[in-house]
Formats: C-alpha cells, sequence, structure tokens
C-alpha cells in the first residue's frame, strides 16, 4: 500500500450475510444502518475496485494455467494416476484424502453468485436499504434480475479456456431449484451459459436435499474427473470447515495441508460484502497477544 | 456462496485510508463512526477469515509456483530472453512494455503493509476509534509496533521458498525512511526478514524523493532480473493507475494486456481495509445498466 498525505476513503458498510447456518458458527452480527451517501466499503472493493479485480483475474488466470498444465500432462493412453480435487467421503482437515478420477472427463466446478456472477442489481439495491437479509427479496431477485448481473473479472475468459481444453463447467450454487430456468438465464446473459440443470447445473437440495455441497460435489465427482473447484466461500471446497469458529477456520484454510489446495485446485475469489468471511468478533480477529496502545496516550 | 436459512453477519465498516493523494484519484469518502461493539466488516473479513486466508495464500502459491517454473527454465548458460515483471519507462497500460533482464540475479519485490504484514495492533486500536486517519499516530504505530504484526498467510513459506530458490526478496515500501530500523525489525519480528535498507529495503522518499513507487522500482530493476512483484494496491505494480478513476483502473486492470499479468508475474494481496481499493461512488461501483428494483416495490 501506499501511506502518507492522507485521503481518507472509507464508509459504512451494511453487510447482508447469506449462509446457511447448518453449515457455518459464524456469529450474527447486527444490522447495520446504510452509509449517509456512500456505499458500503465492502462493496466499493468488490464492485468498484481495479485491485479486486485484479484478484479475481488473479484467481481464474491461475486457475487455466494450472489445468492447462495437468491436461498437457494426462496423456490419454498413459496411466491415470490423476486424482480429482474433490475431497473423498473420509477425508479430514488434517488428513485429505481425493476422489480418485479414472478415466472420467475432466471437469471445473464453480459456485455461482460472487464466484462467477457479479449480483450488481441485487447488491445496488441492497446498498440503499437499512434492515438486514431477505430471503423473499433474495428470491425475487433470482427471479427477475438474470439480466442486471455481469461476469466476475476473469470468468469469462476462464469459461471459454477450459471449454476449448476439453473441460465441462459446472455450476453449484444454491439458489433455488424452483428458479432453475432464471438463473441458466442469469448465466447465459453473462456469456457463461450453457447451464442445464440436473447436468451442468446443481442447485440447493439437489441430490441430497441439504444446503451443503458435499452431497452434489461426491455426485459430480462420479461421474467426472474434477481439476479444479472455484468459489468464494470456504463451504464451495468442502463441507469439513462447517461448525468451526472463525479462528478455527482461518488456521484450517491456512494450514500445511490445506493451505496447499489454494492455486493448486482451490481458487478462491473475494467476497467482503457478505457471507462466512464476515462476523469474527473483536477477539477472533485481532489476538490479545497483537494488541497495541498508542504510546501518545499513556502519557 | 451458500444461502438460505439466514445468519445474519454484517457491521459497520470504519475504513481509513491512507493512501497519496499524489498517485490517486480516489474520491475521499466520510469518516464513519466505529460499528457498535461490533468489527467492521472489512476487518473482519482480512483479518478474520478463512476465506482472505485461502486468498493469500493462493496468491503466494501462485507466485512461488510460477517462479520455480521460471527459474527452472532458466539455463545460466543458455540465452536469456527473460524480462522483468517491472515496465519500462516508456510502457503505459495499453502497451505494457517491460524492463530487460540480461543477466541480472534474481529477485522478488513485496510491498510490506497488508502483502506481507499484518498491521494487527494499529488495526484493532483503529477498529476501536471513531474519526479519520491520523497520519502522527500511524507514524507512532511505525516506531513502536514491530512485535505486534503478523506474517500474511502463505508470506513465511513463499519468501523462504523464494531464497532457497536463489531469488533475492526485495521489501518496497512507503513506510518512513526514519523509521528504517523499525520497519527491519517488525519485518525480522514476523520471520520475513532479513531487509536491509537502501539493500533490500525501500522506503518513502529513496531513490527519487516520491511516494510513487516507479523510480524505486526502476532502481531494482536496473540491478535485478524481477521475476515477480507482490502487493496489495495497484501502485505496487506501476504507477500508471494514478490519476485514473476507480471505473477507469478497474477496467485496465482487468483489460486483456494488464489483466494477463495477474499470476503471471504481478500477484495481489486482498485489502478492503483501507487504500486505493476504496472510495468509489455509488454510480461508480453499481452501472447504471445494472439498476434493479424491487418488482414488489412496483405494486
Amino acid at each position: 500500500m501506499i501511506r502518507s498525505a492522507l485521503l481518507l476513503a472509507g464508509g459504512l458498510a451494511l453487510s447482508g450475510c447469506v449462509v446457511d447456518a447448518s453449515v457455518t458458527q459464524a456469529p450474527p452480527a447486527p444490522a447495520a444502518a446504510p452509509a449517509a451517501g456512500g456505499v458500503p466499503a465492502g462493496m466499493q472493493y468488490l464492485y468498484g475496485s481495479g485491485e479486486a479485480a485484479a484478484l479475481s483475474a488473479q484467481a481464474y488466470n491461475a486457475l487455466v494455467d494450472q489445468v492447462r498444465a495437468r491436461m498437457a500432462k494426462d496423456d490419454p493412453k498413459g496411466p491415470h494416476p490423476r486424482n480429482s480435487v474433490v475431497l473423498a467421503p473420509d477425508a479430514t482437515l488434517a488428513t485429505p484424502r481425493f476422489q480418485s478420477c479414472g478415466d472420467k472427463p475432466a471437469a471445473a466446478v464453480f459456485d455461482v453468485d460472487e464466484t462467477l456472477l457479479l449480483n450488481l442489481g441485487y447488491e445496488g439495491d441492497d446498498a440503499r436499504r437499512s434492515g438486514g437479509w431477505d430471503s423473499a427479496r433474495w428470491d425475487r431477485w433470482e427471479k427477475t434480475g438474470a439480466m442486471k448481473v455481469a461476469a466476475v473479472p476473469g470468468a469469462l475468459d476462464a469459461v471459454r479456456a477450459l471449454r476449448a481444453m476439453g473441460v465441462t463447467v459446472i455450476f453449484n450454487t444454491n439458489r433455488a431449484a424452483a428458479n432453475a430456468e432464471q438463473t441458466e438465464a442469469a448465466l447465459n446473459f453473462a456469456g457463461l451459459g450453457p447451464a442445464k440443470h440436473g447436468e451442468t447445473l446443481f442447485l440447493k437440495g439437489d441430490v441430497d436435499g441439504k444446503s451443503g455441497k458435499d452431497g452434489r460435489r461426491n455426485a459430480i465427482a462420479q461421474r467426472f474427473c474434477v481439476v479444479a473447484m472455484g468459489g468464494d466461500q470456504l463451504g464451495d471446497f468442502t463441507d469439513l470447515f462447517a461448525g468451526l469458529t472463525p479462528p478455527e477456520r482461518r488456521a484450517a484454510a491456512a494450514s500445511p495441508v490445506i493451505g496447499s489446495m489454494w492455486a493448486r485446485g482451490w481458487f478462491v475469489l473475494p467476497n467482503p460484502v457478505y457471507g462466512t468471511g464476515l462476523g469474527s468478533t473483536y477477539d477472533q480477529t485481532f489476538p490479545p497477544a497483537t494488541r497495541w496502545t498508542d504510546p501518545q496516550e499513556k502519557q
């Protein structure tokens, strides 16, 4: 960063978190008032900044480069020692094991919202409201917002490159099955399609009726060799993070075994606007050992 | 992300932006009141979440993998077609050209704050304050906070791996030259050292007296073949983004030519807490074409 003669950029962040209580322990935080004339800082960053665009393009560039290298190594006539990047059912965060690939065709599995699609219409509306998350309003957004979205920076080039390599692009989202057609339309509008419910589009409750995505991931891994996964929430990679506190999630995500997956099969997109990345308490955010007191105030 | 039965995570984001007015056009935003009992959402995300830890580890994994591949290809007895990832003085964002490497030894150049170091002590203190950026308080932090920082997730492994490959790690930060010793101490405390002012540590005003970093980057590129750069602000890669509006910065960062640099020589770290990634207006954040009105409110 660049510091000095100070330009103050800030703002009130109103964040409607839309996570499933069954798969997270992130504590609830009070709904915030909307910024007076401003845009919540997280939205400025995610939807308005070059820095976040760079982060997204970086994730997609790394994904394409890694899949390309992996596909080039895979001689279809040779042995298939490849593993999927989907964890096996008996895996833990300490001892991850992966599904086997065999001769299955390659696929890449992506979350949708704030992974491939920016929900600009919904969030622009939300930025002007006070109050918290309204699931009925989100449902109306799924039903009517298909033309008010944009592809995440880098996503279009990535899905095109993957398909050109023969890698099937699969969408695994917790949008509602009842709105399958409109979600297909939103992905098509953004240029990310085709998406077909039950084939390349998996929605909430599909396969096992759950909002956790492991059931759907396992079903996909039965048919495909999953060479990459992309998402903005840890639950887009495995449900094993569910039930952990924020510091436990953070430690696990940066642990030697799980930490080595990022950019190497698992690709994370930024989202400081909503989700399981928010909600840590003061002590969870700033460990007591790092407390600092301005020496001027000791005088 | 995962949506459904709603857990509300949000909060007020107080963001003290500390950027140089000479190298950014990000508009000022009003200072926000501190969250009532909460932590600003951007801080929860950056310092408290597994998702941000994953983003950081991803950037560093991609950097190490890319530098390793590049170093392996470089036969010291062969020709040196390598280019630096530092732009040449006559480059533009539309037509980037790069410094040549010749036979110079390899180096990787990093920003410090929120790139290699998390300023947990300072930000934890800031989270409890109202009001804006106070440069005098930041100066006291530089002088006394060396033991209240932590390495960014993934950074320690990366600098060790780079040094093991024979790549010199160079720090290019806008911390004050008067506090060089304390900044060296902070980097050493976090395990990221050694850093030596004038050799591997470049501070604000070094080389050309400016806060823009191009002068220092050029000086480094005279002595080293820069194989990777890391930073949390676009100004950590080139000063050419300075003077652009947020939408222009975003478009340039995601353009075909500059967009292809991310994860391929340029590596960006997340920072939704302060800096040039904040400050976009409503219209700059949410393009008019994406406006959505909740259909229920039309009734």
